[in-house]
């Protein structure tokens, strides 16, 4: 069970900090395990597998390794959120969001090559938390005329509400693969 | 043959703009093709089978689905250089680069948990352009006490002389999937 190994990595190689930050980026942020990303990757397969999707999307830089190891097993195109505009892109869309981590705004920006009313989209992020990133995500599909099918997300830290958030901004389907209830006190105490 | 694939990909999907730019955002930097990327990682395997590598380091963002998808192959670590300090790392490597097509300059970071004298690394990038950045990856690890073995590249604009600048920096042994010589009147020109 995917839930049962990133709970044991976690506890394991997570380190709590004031605010409500779970670090982890001796697997997943910063030092990454491309074994344990494409377990991830499986599991995500298993809960949308009802879903009709043609396209991964997600943000830099966190969420690609995620993104391109399901895009690889799933056989479709990823692409990925830029948060900077480069110097040869000029017809994008373009959304606000907030970096929790950084404490600061940001814009996410797509080609509108890339993202289009044809397009069904499964979007894939390490964290949900207060639920920024996703809600740009949800406006640049909504931009471009695509559906968002379902968002998963590797942690979701329920106690800062993202995914209120993203089921206001109209997220119809949400996964997350280790849902965590609490930091308090320096304690990681996940749901179920 | 990566080569022929990556030079017909190159010749269909990519693009030529003023100053020595070739995007490649259809299926390297924004949209990614997974399945290139899981062959490009099978051509840095064997363009570097007799070296002894321990950890797969590259730059976020663009480096690190070809990093992660070559990590997963050899069964290998991947670390992402950051180039902004995240609230929660404290005691880390720092170098200086400079982006060519963002036309700024940024810092390279890494935990210096996740680098030391015990690495072998293989460090992983889309582009050899100047060899700022690969620069900066020498640099970090110089600071750590580690081994750079090998600096794999997908495409390198040879005209740009990145190359000179990396051996100049002490990279012993550079790899580049495709090698360009010139993008003179909007012409891709290949080497070899």
């Amino acid at each position: 069970m995917v839930f049962e190994i990133l709970k044991d990595r976690i506890l394991k190689d997570g380190k709590c900090f004031d605010g409500g930050v779970l670090k982890v980026d001796r697997f997943i942020n910063h030092q990454m395990d491309p074994y344990l990303m494409k377990q991830i990757s499986i599991e995500f397969i298993r809960r949308f597998a009802d879903l009709k999707v043609n396209k991964i999307v997600t943000v830099e830089a966190s969420g690609i390794a995620p993104a391109v190891m399901l895009g690889y097993q799933m056989e479709l195109p990823v692409v990925f959120a830029k948060k900077q505009q480069p110097s040869t892109m000029s017809d994008m869309y373009v959304a606000e969001a907030t970096s929790f981590t950084k404490k600061c705004d940001y814009t996410m920006v797509i080609s509108k090559e890339f993202l289009t009313k044809e397009d069904h989209v499964l979007f894939i992020d390490d964290f949900l938390a207060y639920g920024s990133t996703g809600k740009g995500a949800i406006d640049l599909c909504r931009q471009a005329g695509a559906t968002i099918e379902g968002m998963g997300f590797i942690i979701e830290k329920a106690f800062q509400n993202g995914r209120q958030i993203l089921e206001q901004a109209g997220a119809a389907r949400i996964e997350s693969l280790a849902i965590i209830e609490s930091l308090e006190g320096g304690q990681i105490r996940f749901a179920r």
